[in-house]
């Protein structure tokens, strides 16, 4: 076991060595020979097994069913629609070889399984009694990125899910458009206690091929912004690329509508940076894979005593995945520190002298504040305490997210703000060249767009007239 | 919807086809533009994530915990282990450019996982107290196979387990391969009700880097055996090749022993082949991911009535999520058809007369018995139904296994045993050179060889002494 040390850097003085320091010690993440890819060790994949569960089960709700498609995609198939190429070709890792022969055709590792599905889809949609037709995949991408990888937030390969959906009329699809985004948005509220602006990408930002793309926007604590779960509206760009129609009520051969979905293990590196302090992480307790940690202060003479109180308190401990830290070999505050680097929610201190007074000692990972309870009352004061830390982070977040917002009135109100590791909100065009040009001056992008507002006036931008109420940034 | 057409060959006529058939045409995999990979369609991706559910809970309970490693290994990782890229080097798919620049170093994609993990493996265990660890992946792995694509049986993309668990001391990590083989033998019992014959593998056959491994062995209908779920004992092999050691309580340097085990998606192709008939699939109930269909008669003078009590039944057919098929555009006899194709244990028949005498028809997927129950009977008769249709399928699974085996004394004896599209059960000396002779002059490899027996006399096949029983037959 090699020893823990704490993190040697403030957050708020080197993010990012924070981060990183943050999710190797914790035990997280680490590195592997790969460039780019990352180990999910089992402290990180159980919270994304949770992560995957609670969201299968709302999509569940909702009529999709899981399947998997393979891994590898013709070179002729990801061709096939323009502009979905042309936004991951750059990305594509290509297999070339099996054994000692070369392939007669070469395969990309899916970066997104769009056109190995859909010419499935195309054989199975005959007839509207076929649809909606709603498939999931939970699996691994590939995505070869040439910037500098960061754990989570930006790799080589990461898990996700990827929903795609066809349905007979565009309004039964922009529905799901919007059952989609109110998903994504809960879940990260009530699970990951996440807040996020919800809105409309621009046409530069949109997802390669779709007509539009909703998303989550989250803010990190280095004024970066970062996109989260999203939903794309492929209208029927990629039915006519696949060729995939259907004989409606009418015998009338018709094209379907289609969306896609996702949410990835990058969502786990966004709340590990948000909610995370100097001491290490902080797991919102409805995520944490364990919720409580009890530490007996263990002496020789009173050891026996407060261990036969910590196994009766560790029986009531079991549905939070509770963990009795016993370990001699270990000093109490050693142990404190390591659990607090790894994010337990509480920690449950129990002395000779608690034991004496049959109480015990309740840590609030969050805050650090400390609570006497009764041990006849033990569970029901952590069942408070973790829906109280649950709340707590969320409205921490919320408040660093709108406090981090301003109103800007021209390019250089945006710089000023951005100097700031804020974000930018603007009346705006829209434009694709309006854009290039904000960013060719700010180095920021377009995060996305509030959903029923126009704004007013003019862009903040160019002359053209307000379109939207737009959120700008630096981003991930 | 395609109207589906029932299963045009015979099982036993033409096992080739008729598997292929039912595999397609109930729709739980389809062919894909990728040659030698599928799509798990929602039915059997549904019975996968009961299979990875249920053997998760049981690996749980042995202290094993999930993780995830890189889909990518460095081919100079790949290379470590002599033995072991001498077994998979064949067929291993290689990256060899990302986006448009080739890459310093060819990536291989995972056939299985020892080479990127144990690098990792290496890093984190220092001392006896990091020990023992368990870790285990559910993940994609590619072999290029270049044989004849199977669905499910071979393909070059499978899901699967795999555990990979280091061990202080011998005895530690062979304690675990016997709780791993008898977890396998006991979950493919229970619940895809397929018995199998146990036992080690031979020096020809193991796992390519084990000291020795155990397997499950099963016997499809066309006479030729296929290996199931399997566990390796590695000793220090793996450990030495990847420089993975500890210091002991002592602070003397050792070298831990390591053990690897997967389940497949393989198992649900056997458990299509052996429990289907001429009708299509037959799926255990305890693995169905619906376990009743209730299929009501509707004629149109009492069709409201018919309906409003199979409505009533339906709410009684959650816990089985059974299927209420009342779709108008098809017969009844169409539709008993398509759920017999698709294997769901029991169908509920409820007609006008049915209704009048407060009763039901279910009928048995394996037997075609039909029993008239009474209504308010009715989830206590399907219970009791579901269970013996789960056992009798195993019964009859084990009787074909135990007829299809016959004890040889000589090659000539295992030749006309093979002819008989059956397994030869012989007193074998074990020796490569021995089974390369074997398999030269009948086509069979050696299957595995039974626990705690040295067998009689001498080798079957040769002058040397026995030191196995011994199974061989013809295999996938």
């Amino acid at each position: 076991m090699v020893k823990q040390e704490g993190i040697t850097v403030k957050k708020d003085e080197n993010f990012s060595e924070w981060y990183t320091q943050t999710i190797i010690k914790s035990e997280m993440a680490d590195y592997t020979a790969v460039s780019g890819s990352i180990v999910y060790r089992p402290k990180s994949y159980a919270i994304w097994e949770t992560i995957q569960r609670e969201v299968d089960k709302k999509l569940k709700k909702l009529g999709v069913q899981n399947a998997y498609f393979p891994l590898f995609i013709p070179e002729k198939y990801l061709m096939k629609e323009a502009n979905h190429i042309e936004g991951f070709s750059p990305e594509v890792a290509w297999v070339t070889h099996a054994g000692n022969s070369k392939l007669d055709e070469r395969l990309a590792i899916r970066p997104t399984s769009e056109t190995i599905m859909y010419p499935s889809y195309a054989k199975w949609i005959r007839s509207w009694k076929d649809l909606p037709l709603k498939l999931n995949q939970w699996n691994n991408v590939v995505r070869w990125e040439f910037k500098h990888a960061v754990p989570f937030l930006r790799g080589r390969e990461f898990l996700w899910n990827e929903g795609h959906t066809v349905f007979a009329k565009r309004e039964e699809a922009e529905k799901e458009m919007k059952d989609i985004i109110k998903l994504w948005d809960s879940f990260c509220k009530d699970y990951l206690a996440l807040p996020s602006l919800v809105g409309q990408k621009s046409e530069k930002e949109k997802f390669a091929g779709a007509e539009y793309t909703w998303s989550t926007e989250f803010m990190m604590p280095n004024g970066k912004a970062i996109q989260g779960p999203d939903t794309h509206f492929d209208g029927q760009n990629f039915a006519k690329a696949f060729d995939i129609s259907f004989l409606d009520e009418n015998e009338k051969k018709q094209l379907p509508y289609q969306n896609t979905w996702a949410i990835s293990t990058r969502m786990m590196g966004v709340m590990f940076a948000i909610h995370g302090d100097d001491k290490g992480l902080v797991l919102p307790p409805k995520i944490a894979p364990n919720k409580v940690v009890l530490i007996p202060i263990l002496f020789t003479k009173t050891k026996d005593k407060v261990m036969k109180v910590a196994k009766d308190i560790e029986k009531n401990l079991k549905k939070y995945d509770g963990i009795l830290d016993d370990r001699e070999d270990y000093s109490a505050g050693w142990k404190f520190n390591e659990w607090e680097l790894k994010g337990i929610p509480i920690r449950v201190e129990l002395g000779p002298k608690d034991v004496e007074n049959k109480q015990a000692v309740i840590v609030r990972r969050d805050s650090g504040e400390k609570i006497v309870v009764k041990l006849k009352d033990i569970t029901s004061s952590i069942d408070k305490i973790l829906e109280d830390i649950q709340t707590s982070l969320f409205e921490k977040a919320k408040k660093a997210l709108y406090n981090s917002i301003e109103e800007v009135e021209t390019i250089s109100e945006l710089k000023k703000t951005i100097s700031k590791k804020k974000i930018g909100k603007a009346n705006w065009c829209g434009k694709i060249a309006c854009e290039e040009n904000i960013k060719a001056k700010t180095s920021t992008k377009s995060l996305n767009s509030e959903f029923n507002s126009k704004g007013k006036g003019k862009c903040f931008a160019c002359e053209a007239k307000s379109e939207y109420v737009t959120y700008f940034g630096k981003s991930y």
